[in-house]
């Protein structure tokens, strides 16, 4: 495994996509150093945006953290979170009606900007009639009650489960991980032995959305311009490379430079490139 | 599907082992009747044994429940729990020192019968050095932060697990569920790509526990001679076919008459004997 | 759950997306009266796309089916495979050098479409160098050498193996299935505990391609002016949900009308219309 | 981790349970060394057991490989194997009729030992109607044909599913692995979505009767006098942990010694020793 220098390798491509947690930012905030690494990116003429399986916060919230001398350097525009998805597929499938949750309140404007009431699972009877279930974040909510209100909600009533983060833990600071919504998400799947609709990388859906945007500004685009990098071989290589774009894994994350290679020999998932963070 | 009487299928067999929930008793304590099929069974000899997936109080505490005329129908001898199993395990290869636990105060009582000192796991920190950490019952702690504390002590220390009761849910009344410690194994399990180990039907030690006992009493019993009754195919049908017993399924509990038939076929788990209850 | 008159609820989509096993034909060809509903699609200036996992042969061979007097009715350009996902992201990724194959000769069409070489396991040692696995069809090979043959190349070599068609089985008559190349690679997978890369239905890709195809004839096109119909819960009706269209179960091939609505009950797979057939 | 002398393990235990392949021998047959080793066991007083999950032939035809000048070392009576289950298990629930099954002709002795009448998968059809299913070995039929029979068959008539190896694959030569019997139970249980009936390590009923011998011998025998040794963590450890037993994991087979604490650590299955070999 070679370990190869991140400028390098960005060279050849016009259009970058990135991960967010573990490659821009860790659990203390944005890395020293990633706003002038994106202004730089900018400077060049290179596109860049954001593909992160995150449906806790809107993306103008998200733009806010990546600021330098008082300018935003990625916009909300530019950020696909898997929330996203979420709020698109309600407005396609639900149209109207209530949607029960559970994340933290902020996670609702996934529901709200489908057009839909949102109801925290903590506010619904067993009986409570909705037009879905949207497991938003892990955070919010009491687990031992919520998650039984809906296992039982779902036992009286067929309406779909859509899951706006397919990740099953994150981290939390260096050496500790937390359950992420997803995990209890499986855990409510696999009691109902229900299809639950899984949103997220490394579902090909998030890149294509990050590529339609992409095709607005560049009509020419081809994917084989384009590189997604990020720190997760599960999630971000796993689903660049089923996307058909390149791919690059950075060690600045979930991935440890002690680990990389062990883990892309066991679980076969291969990044075209591997670089020790996008700062080098 | 013949629906037999329970009475006539039963006096072929010397031997009972009887599941307690949904057969002797449901959420609301022990079915009317109960205590007079359980004193006629005696009357003529049979001998009965409970084998429950249940880590949530001691034997002792168990046998209060059943009680005829004031006196104890089914002493706690005559109990095999899945908590019983972990104690002996504890006993076999821990032996000495602190055990952590996710469950009910008294479920410890299966980490002290062992000669152990049971910590909760919401006193521990993620550093904590324990010898195992044991899944005994789904209340009694916090699941958020418990879990989260349990995830990463065990990502710190490879320490085994045990679970006391590998039941996914438990009904709570009559048209509702709640999730089982089981389900938090899996969760925690999958999670940390590690392998726990699960006590309770269907394996196959739960039953020889119960044959063990029985022995005692009659070393001539063969297995032929013994009939396992339960209410749910995927524990006890399942565990009593694989233990090479005869097995009867009872449609007062988890498997209603309208499904029984559907379930048998789609989880190809028969049973040898189908009754209303064992009150028929 | 209500049966609805095909015809009537085609009425208000401009474009529908139709999987071809289970509605348009069976094992023994394409069902009588189907040629004459597409024609009279096309007559009312309907789009059709068929939609389909199958690896078995290429779309123009799959386009001479469906003939009505000397006339081709679906042309190769309105057939979207899960085939032709293994060829683009063949070329995506892999761009030269051999690719070995399960599956008969005719698959291996999908692989020389990306300008690579095709080789049959069969012709492979176990030190085979190849750039990639490709799992195309369930016959043509001998299973046992040659999935032994894959799975030590695999141990070997770390590269990465696609699959063409992710259904675990296929009917061959109208009682019988046979094991799909799906079930082979799960379990190929299970063994090696890596990750593949699966193609087809209800991965969300194939409708993708289907959407651009007819976005090219009406660019103002919207997801809800699509009718997805198909035959199977878990492939056709639970991928078109998740895309976002409308979705359309019909009781001709894999869904029975007796089991209709315990599947969509038991799956939460749930369909905006039940059909008996394309026919009604 | 550290390398103990397996004769100063040894030492404590008067009885020895010993898997097989890995232990004993490996794919050309009984390790140079090994008889001595057996038979200085037997002088200094100590019982063996052979624990095997393997149901291709019988244990008096294993039991002719362990001979050291003409004397057979270990009797058809000290082997535990997966099949023996299978009979045992055959003869308490199914009593008479015919089981069809896969596997080597030889492999029929585990049916034929409990009366019944064995049959080929390959000489049924469809429509046979047999009162269980046994699936022995991954040898001596065609796997395309007989798996697809298999299928159809249990999705005509329901009848209980015996696996005589629970083991994924097995080794052939040092560096190749071939699909086990399991693997191929695994596939059918996902399809027809059935819970099959397993046999073998790690599930503890195999120590069970080991134990159960020993005590003929031995009344007093209690579980801390015996020691499993063996080459494979998710069966041979697994399972002597889980009975309560301490376990040894040797480094002549499945696990190399550049890989067993990597193992040990990712599987949280933990010997309580761990030698090269038992020549050791």
């Amino acid at each position: 495994m070679q370990i190869a220098s991140f400028a390098e390798v960005a060279e050849r491509y016009p259009v970058i996509f990135l991960d967010a947690y573990g490659v821009l930012k860790n659990y203390r905030g944005v890395l020293t150093g990633i706003p002038e690494v994106i202004a730089n990116f900018e400077a060049r003429g290179k596109e860049i945006f954001i593909v992160t399986n995150d449906a806790s916060k809107s993306p103008e919230i998200m733009a806010r953290a990546y600021v330098l001398a008082g300018h935003e350097l990625i916009r909300a525009d530019q950020h696909i979170t898997s929330g996203m998805l979420v709020t698109d597929w309600l407005s396609a499938k639900v149209r109207n009606g209530r949607v029960a949750y559970l994340g933290k309140p902020e996670s609702a404007y996934y529901i709200e900007s489908a057009g839909l009431e949102a109801l925290p699972i903590a506010s619904c009877s067993y009986e409570e009639r909705v037009e879905a279930i949207a497991l938003l974040d892990d955070e919010g909510f009491d687990w031992q009650p919520d998650l039984n209100r809906a296992l039982n909600m779902l036992r009286r009533h067929n309406v779909p489960v859509v899951i706006a983060n397919a990740d099953p833990t994150y981290p939390v600071n260096p050496s500790d991980v937390a359950v992420a919504v997803g995990s209890l998400g499986n855990l409510l799947e696999g009691l109902l032995h229900k299809r639950f609709i899984r949103f997220g990388k490394p579902d090909a859906i998030m890149f294509y959305y990050a590529f339609e945007r992409a095709l607005i500004k560049n009509p020419s685009l081809r994917r084989q311009d384009i590189l997604m990098v990020g720190d997760t071989l599960e999630t971000d290589i796993l689903g660049g490379n089923k996307f058909g774009i390149d791919t690059a894994l950075v060690l600045s994350g979930n991935t440890s430079p002690d680990d990389a290679e062990t883990q892309i020999r066991a679980t076969g998932i291969i990044p075209d490139h591997v670089c020790a963070s996008i700062l080098t």
